[in-house]
């Protein structure tokens, strides 16, 4: 996708109401966020009430999947093709102004609402499932044991078509009334990120077993570079 | 609130329906995750479909609260005291199992459904402006200019009652197939967090202005002690 795409004409769902300069309606900016985040919430409707689960997700070109069980009710209500609205959120930082009035959240928030489609094709589950796997710790999929068919008989794969979508999105700039420039108060931002520790080993690895290319990949990309 | 507190019995929607024993019911746990997440996410219903935004909140004892402006969608509604469900989600490591099936995240994640109430009482809204600036950063409101009569009157302040309440609650171990043990396959967690770097000062700042208490303390409490 090229970042001279056209902006896609976004409905009237989906169009960014507070601080509209803030709106963004490329496919590229959505997906990058929605491949970014390692979660995030599923609102539905059960019942007239709303439903928000946090959940884990991955993007295979147009498509959003996530997995459950056949037990929980969002699986359940999705079934039966539900509407569904999927956000995803990441916390940039904590900006601070010089007046109470202005502090924000950096942040890049991806919002798609669509009809969620149970996938009953093996072979999309299975492509559904690699990916969920990879979107978390990618590479891990090659070095774990594959899903057994009772395994993939137990999960039970969501898909919802990113076609009607927006982002929200702030830097980390300070953005204070013009007269409160003067004032002496220390103004900036505070920079945030997920950040990985040290691995800890499961008690029962077998003795020789060593950290894995994934995890060592993954801390490598989540550690912070300026302390 | 006591550690033995007797948990409510939640109702059939706040009740935990995947992985039932992950629930937790007490209101301590779903105060702790409010507390500690920057951000929740909203739900609702407009129009019959079902909507979720993210956004910064404070809890003041059992009332959750949030601020937007006049012109937001979920503002508007939330002035005829719609329903909504606000979830908030601790991600808190990455679980790798021997098995591609059993891998997940650690997370605590807390979810309160209830009838929002637009507060007009000024005496309630500015309690609730000075918690959801102190619950991103702490000491801050002492520091920065307190908000003007014009400004106060832009900001809608919402609250939610925490009646209706359940957390779902997930560690980092491991836990695999009783046959997967054998398997020469590295399993354990990545642990996760939200950490700070630098703070970086606006340009405008004016000379000799140093960085305030409430970042140096925000800073040391977010950075990561085991690398």
């Amino acid at each position: 996708m090229s970042s001279t795409e056209t902006p896609h004409a976004p409905s009237s769902r989906t169009t960014v109401k507070r601080s509209p300069e803030r709106g963004r309606y490329d496919r590229e900016t959505v997906n990058a966020i929605f491949d970014e985040a390692l979660i995030c919430h599923v609102g539905f409707v059960a019942d007239g009430s709303p439903f928000v689960i946090p959940t884990i997700h991955a993007r295979v070109g147009d498509i959003l999947y996530f997995h459950g069980s056949p037990a929980s009710r969002m699986l359940r209500l999705m079934k039966k093709g539900a509407e569904v609205c999927v956000t995803a959120t990441l916390v940039d930082g904590i900006v601070a102004a010089r007046s109470v009035f202005n502090h924000s959240l950096g942040f890049r928030s991806a919002m798609v609402i669509g009809q969620a489609r149970l996938v009953d094709d093996p072979d999309e589950s299975a492509i559904a499932l690699e990916a969920i796997t990879e979107a978390v710790l990618p590479g891990r999929w090659a070095e774990a044991r594959p899903p057994s068919r009772n395994e993939d008989k137990g999960t039970l794969i969501v898909a919802v078509p990113i076609d009607e979508y927006s982002a929200k999105v702030r830097g980390n700039e300070v953005s204070d009334e013009p007269e409160d420039y003067d004032l002496p108060i220390w103004a900036g931002a505070i920079p945030l990120s997920v950040t990985a520790g040290s691995p800890e080993p499961d008690d029962r690895n077998l003795e020789g077993v060593e950290i894995p290319e994934s995890v060592k990949a993954f801390v490598a990309s989540h550690t912070p570079v300026d302390q």
